[in-house]
């Protein structure tokens, strides 16, 4: 019989399909066709001259900007849906309220080599991209406009990406928290209320003494297929030690190593599938004291969740929030184990 | 400059991209293969000792369950879902909780002919489809188990069907109330209680004052893109009377009527796009009196949303709950406006 079953940080019902229980050969994942021909990709190196002026780049030093010798580079989206200059303007229109789309809008390009998946870098090119993504972070934080910084991977077009095959990360600077956000802060505060514990640290520590969901464990990471995987395939990778913001990371390497090793498991055992990742982390606590600061940050774990496209969304889940998921989370990690993820 | 707009019910953001303004020749509409021939569809007429039997149909006085004369017909779905037999078993494993999958998974079958398409059916034939609908979901409630009837469309693989293009409807019946619901609910609780006014039957008068969203407005219902529209040409058909339960619906017909109207135009428009539509209704209230029961009828408004699926979901969508949307809803209005809707 399958099963409903809760995620228990926002509460969201999953239905996991146990009896359907497909495997990985059970998904087709197509092939997308490539659109350009690699010497006319404008995010490879050489190309500098051909795109708008870089915001950033972690590059060879004595080498100018906007010129060869990244190793990763950071350009403002050219059709952005964030805009940086002007004011938020936040109104109201009859009964509805609005605001004008300021933020930003940028694109990291994680090597200057045309290469598509991030599971093909190697662990110091993709140590590289992370400290980029710190780095970023840490700057947009200064603008007073913007409360979130979302980053997010498209890989694939199933997945949301355009077809230049060279692998990349949006970055999108919001002046109001997300929604999604918002119910991760309140489920877990109320854990926390609960409890007086991380709501995160207590399913690490739990899904280490059950050890039937884990796809990998390194450098004080952890990577496991959740419970309530909306997604078959579906994988978190934690930091073990509690920590709310992304933006205070310091052991870059450590999260390359296992998120090298979790991509190249996916991109192996279901033959290249289209997935995203996005990185969860806590909203700038601008307004808040030091003091409050501290006992707040039981609140929210930053994680990365990284889900495959291999099921579309029908009515059933538009419209009741809910997930269908053929493939129950052990599964998963279990087929995921099969293969040697670290192929360097 | 792009706006972010505000859901007035769940307090949802959706980015509305107002330059790049797509129209609907902008959207590529991808030809779904026919999978099938018609003669060995088992959705037809004639086939009906090769389904299994049906637990309800409309059909022609004088004809016996399982054999033709039907107009309507509901079947159990061979791979279900939710499980009509059994406990629901609510418990805890560790620190999460699960039950079983117990509700009701049906397939409605929306007319003897193959016709893939409900836009292509006659009035008379939607009426029956809707009738069926409401008989259903009565039925449903009666069981004890069961708290909540979501009934869907899928049209189109893009959409969630299967290549079967036989028009058809989703029927899931849940013991646990959807996430999405609750979220409604919520919303309009919280404005009745600071306006004393449904925000639906608000809205509903805003847009018949603005003028500006409207698609169709006939025999007690009307059809506008909302205003915080999360995908590009949806539309909401709502009844202008107040009603917060679906299943107290007498007036078929005139849903039958703007329904046409409006997927004709939606097909017009878009040469034939993939959609889903959702019948959103209020949850059963067993556990409440009548007393109770009226004045709580203000927290819900039943209507149904359509969704054309022209964009991709991808990380930015999954990680923050936001929709990005290319169209304004005004101009999708004014798109759907220039097509003739009903067409017999």
């Amino acid at each position: 019989m399958s099963q409903l079953r809760k995620d228990p940080i926002i509460g969201r019902w999953v239905i996991i399909s146990t009896e359907r229980g497909k495997r990985p050969h059970d998904f087709v994942v197509q092939k997308d066709p490539e659109v350009l021909p690699e010497k006319q990709c404008l995010f490879c190196q050489g190309q500098e001259a051909d795109t708008p002026a870089e915001i950033y780049a972690a590059r060879e030093s004595n080498t100018l900007a906007n010129a060869s010798g990244w190793y990763v580079r950071v350009l403002p989206n050219i059709d952005p849906l964030m805009q940086s200059s002007g004011d938020i303007g936040r109104r109201g229109m009859g009964m509805f309220d609005l605001m004008n789309a300021i933020g930003a809008h940028e694109l990291i390009v994680e090597t200057p080599k045309h290469i598509a998946n991030i599971a093909d870098l190697d662990i110091a090119q993709i140590n590289q991209v992370f400290k980029v993504y710190v780095q970023r972070t840490r700057e947009l934080e200064k603008d007073p406009r913007i409360k979130y910084v979302l980053i997010s991977k498209n890989y694939g077009i199933a997945a949301g990406a355009s077809p230049i095959k060279h692998s990349r990360t949006q970055l999108i600077a919001l002046p109001v928290n997300p929604k999604r956000v918002k119910e991760e802060l309140a489920g877990a505060r109320r854990y926390y209320e609960f409890r007086e514990r991380c709501i995160f640290c207590d399913m690490i520590e739990h899904e280490i003494e059950k050890q039937v969901r884990i796809v990998d464990r390194m450098d004080g990471f952890i990577a496991f297929c959740p419970y309530a995987s909306r997604f078959p395939f579906e994988v978190w990778v934690l930091p073990e030690d509690h920590s709310a913001d992304f933006f205070n990371l310091k052991n870059t390497e450590g999260l390359a190593k296992i998120m090298k090793s979790v991509t190249r498991k996916l991109s192996v055992s279901l033959q290249d599938p289209p997935y995203n990742y996005i990185i969860h982390t806590a909203p700038f606590r601008r307004m808040t004291s030091p003091e409050y600061w501290k006992t707040i940050d039981y609140d929210y774990h930053w994680h990365i969740e990284i889900m495959p496209r291999l099921t579309k969304v029908a009515g059933f889940e538009l419209g009741s929030g809910f997930y269908i998921n053929p493939t129950p989370p052990e599964a998963a990690a279990e087929f995921l184990n099969q293969q040697q993820g670290e192929k360097q």
